[in-house]
């Protein structure tokens, strides 16, 4: 019974993800759901991602969170369109949750649109939002067991970014171990090894992104 | 309608979980429910205490995780018995969960249960399991945003172990302003500042734990 009522949610929720995707097909905007646990980088990646892109694309930004404004506020300091979507007390965004918040938005003037999950490694990788992928970060200090133990992000994401690598020498975290769980789960994972803190290796998920979304907004 | 749905699962899970608690009080079982994000350190915590108390305490601790028994192993490592729980995909542990692996264990040989959650700062914090007390690890990594951020663990916890102080040199995060958060939420939460890496503190923990469940079994 209880399974059959999950179903029914995640069915519903499909439904809405597929309007929206329409929606963003019509309008040409590409979506990254970016997704984590709490504390592993996602305000400041989409920062640095915000610095590195905005020159080529018009962005805006899509916050999950619990309760608070705290993330959305830092990047309408960026002077980004950002609309904070409080779950009260939900521990995921779902594709109702999108759709309402794109009335705020002025969709004629966006090119990628990145959508910050709620901080949960379980529960945000059921629900589609419409976006055209999901993108994950794992952090170092959170160990290299991680894509073993929360397999269904490390299918579902079509990148991962390994985050604060400048905190290796100081954790117990193998990087090709991670990497090889990660691959042996999702075989086509992009990995992308950086520190949002020290900015290293960070243009190389610029790139990535770059070439994603170009590819999708030229079709 | 689904407040609705979500409101009776609650509900249900709180029978069950006053149930549970009714057999530990009748088994004189002192029990906690350890949670936190993926990766704070829980199972770290768990080992560390277990070799902490094990000669004052007969220590059982029940595993919650998505699919693997990686953290069972590294208890049952330790001679302790140790269930697992297989969640299949589910981001909490629930009051029927714990009833059914409690069929695995000898009660009458236990004082101090340990459950140790599913890795997330949201979802847990809902459910009871029938334990005596809430215990939640932040580990500085994460960020000292994350009260405000996620405030029903912090609610509902009565010790918050603030982890992995060794990285403190590394990382932004404020120790004082954390736990002035923490204890805006609940000014009776406990707070200890520790690296289970190290070492660093784990005695005041281990203090404190001793003393709730020796005036718990006292009674």
């Amino acid at each position: 019974m209880k399974i059959k009522i999950v179903r029914n949610i995640l069915d519903a929720n499909d439904r809405i993800a597929e309007q929206n995707r329409s929606l963003f097909d019509e309008k040409k905007i590409y979506v990254i759901n970016l997704m984590s646990s709490p504390g592993a980088g996602k305000t400041t990646l989409v920062e640095k991602t915000i610095l590195a892109l905005r020159d080529k694309y018009r962005i805006a930004v899509i916050e999950g969170d619990i309760q608070d404004t705290f993330d959305a506020d830092r990047v309408a300091a960026l002077g980004i369109p950002a609309v904070q979507i409080n779950t009260g007390g939900g521990c995921h965004l779902d594709g109702n949750m999108v759709r309402e918040a794109l009335a705020e938005l002025d969709l004629d003037r966006i090119d990628l649109l990145i959508v910050e999950n709620v901080g949960n490694l379980v529960c945000p990788a059921e629900f589609r939002v419409g976006e055209n992928v999901k993108i994950m970060i794992l952090s170092t200090p959170e160990g290299d067991d991680k894509p073993g133990k929360y397999p269904l992000m490390f299918q579902e994401a079509k990148a991962l970014i390994v985050n604060k690598i400048d905190l290796l020498p100081y954790v117990d975290f193998d990087l090709e171990k991670a990497k090889r769980s990660a691959l042996a789960l999702n075989r086509d994972l992009a990995v992308f090894p950086v520190s949002c803190r020290t900015g290293e290796n960070l243009v190389e998920w610029f790139r990535w992104l770059d070439g994603e979304a170009a590819a999708f907004l030229s079709r």
